[in-house]
């Protein structure tokens, strides 16, 4: 039914939307992230406790996904508490602080809340047309991406590298730097995407190198450290990321490892390129400096697959973000084009 | 019996040697270092051909107790084969060629061989004198960096950072880079170390962390991916590594991951010390360029603990080593002292 209920299109290697409403059950389905690759699952969420126990356990993730996520359940909750605005607006308020740095969760939060006045109903719906400018604006920003790429790089075919997932498991559908590996995929300008696996909860092995298996997108799964090698023995033309929040600068929050991969593309002359629609933009915060970076469970380091990797009690440093300054970003590109680098 | 065989200095953390020779069994005995830390068994390998499975599974690695691997096989080969001098020889090869990077095997296997003509006998006291020998020289050349580090980082006490595992595991007693850390506690100089967890086979979570654990050294576990940020936040003092192979002038093959460390340290201004035994420098070789990294299964990707973390037959590209220009490099630290870097 899930699939039956989706536009059709097929572009995006058969994926459904990952995360959408759902009438009949009056519930947010989604994609069951933490499931991939071994199982494509779908969640029903009912209620905005469940959908803050799936952000913060990331089934659901990815900067434009939770904002769907942050609208959706502003609906949710609009509808389960009826005319009482002051329990919708305490669990909007829950919702939007499930995750700290991904400012398009309180995004969407915020502004499907602005339409409360007039009534659930109109929530619904705003949360409704926020998923399908998600994909419009996300394919915008990506279609500027691949432009800028293929600008900047001479070589073809490209061979690109990117870190986390940022494709339709990313957002509501196409994606932001994995939406440019599909525009450029799609003009046949791909030799093969390196997919970081994204230590330590595994999004690049878990669920880019799935996407890009589906696209049937020639990669290969590197460990994180390897990037740097792979950069300096002449792999890679491009890096390709996305951003949870940029700065009013231009400074980049995105997944911890993004910084060290621009540090090593900055050594190499490689174009080191930032996709994320206009909404990941927080132009309250002046730079980097000011975001709160999310510091994540020792379990997700100490074990995976529920197998203990490290001794009993091994306190980390887990930081979920790291922070990119602009000065070695070629551009962070949005659905309006370049919004900072120095490419402007 | 295998602790009380050894000399009973406690200074390592109580653990015995990771690599000997049971005169009893007429076998060699080593730590199982693909059991850690879950479990601490020791192997008993009588076979040359065992003892290649060994290395090759990493349950011996570490360049120090790869030379002392090398040799003790070579005296295990001898005392098999009687006066078959051509078998013994043409063992040896196969276990020179066991690991293509760390030249320490060869190192080992050839320095025994070159006892041969003397006899079984000959060979085995050549070997069990270089072990001996190991704990020594990576004792000095530990000693000399702890002091090289004294003099660079003026922050008491020092927050170091250390990548893969380079201590009593990696040798046959002590360390090297993780060695220079013991000297370093010792003199209450450490207030913590950050441990990379080195993917994929997680050196730095299931052994680094379990000796400092033992040793007492205050630490956090971290992705290899957030070292770089660490650095950005001013949490490193200085970089502490060890070495796989070092060219004639000073280019560093070390563990996958060592190069985007050196690349990030650098442009932070903290100091990237490698700690190594002379053996490890390898003359025949001018510079990084010329050194051959071995590329290892995509198992060890796909999989962790058993667990599949990718799609099936997902490609990988997973080199176990890559090299640090000695550009980046404020010291190579043997015994003898400094043998190159930016400090010579």
């Amino acid at each position: 039914m899930w699939v039956n209920r989706v536009t059709g299109r097929r572009d995006n290697g058969g994926v459904a939307r990952t995360i959408d409403w759902d009438e009949h059950e009056a519930a947010i389905v989604l994609v069951d992230q933490c499931a991939l690759p071994a199982t494509y699952r779908l969640l029903h969420v009912a209620s905005v406790d469940d959908l803050i126990a799936a952000i913060q356990r990331l089934a659901v993730r990815g900067a434009p996904a939770l904002g769907a996520a942050g609208a959706l359940g502003v609906a949710l909750a609009a509808r389960v508490h009826g005319t009482d605005t002051a329990a919708v607006h305490a669990d909007a308020q829950r919702l939007a602080a499930a995750r700290p740095t991904a400012v398009n969760l309180r995004w969407g939060v915020e502004r499907a809340l602005a339409a409360l006045p007039e009534g659930a109903g109109a929530v619904l719906a705003e949360a409704r047309s926020m998923l399908a400018e998600d994909e419009r604006v996300n394919r915008e920003a990506s279609a500027h991406a691949a432009d800028l790429v293929l600008q900047r790089c001479a070589r073809r075919p490209l061979r690109l590298l990117t870190h986390c997932n940022t494709g339709h498991l990313a957002a509501v559908a196409w994606g932001t730097a994995l939406g440019a590996v599909w525009h450029l995929h799609a003009a046949g300008h791909v030799e093969y995407v390196l997919a970081d696996e994204t230590r330590p909860l595994l999004q690049g092995a878990r669920l880019t190198a799935w996407e890009l298996a589906r696209a049937g997108v020639p990669y290969r799964l590197l460990p994180d450290s390897a990037a740097a090698a792979a950069m300096a023995q002449g792999l890679v033309d491009c890096v390709l990321v996305g951003a949870d929040r940029v700065a009013a600068n231009g400074d980049v929050a995105n997944k911890v490892g993004t910084y060290g991969l621009a540090v090593a593309a900055a050594r190499h002359g490689i174009p080191f390129v930032v996709v994320a629609p206009s909404s990941t933009v927080d132009k309250t915060v002046p730079d980097g400096g000011a975001i709160v970076i999310e510091q994540r469970d020792a379990g997700e380091l100490t074990h995976v697959a529920g197998a203990r990797i490290a001794p009993d009690g091994a306190p980390v440093f887990n930081p979920a973000f790291d922070v990119t300054p602009v000065e070695l970003v070629t551009a962070v590109v949005t659905e309006h084009g370049i919004f900072a680098g120095a490419a402007r």
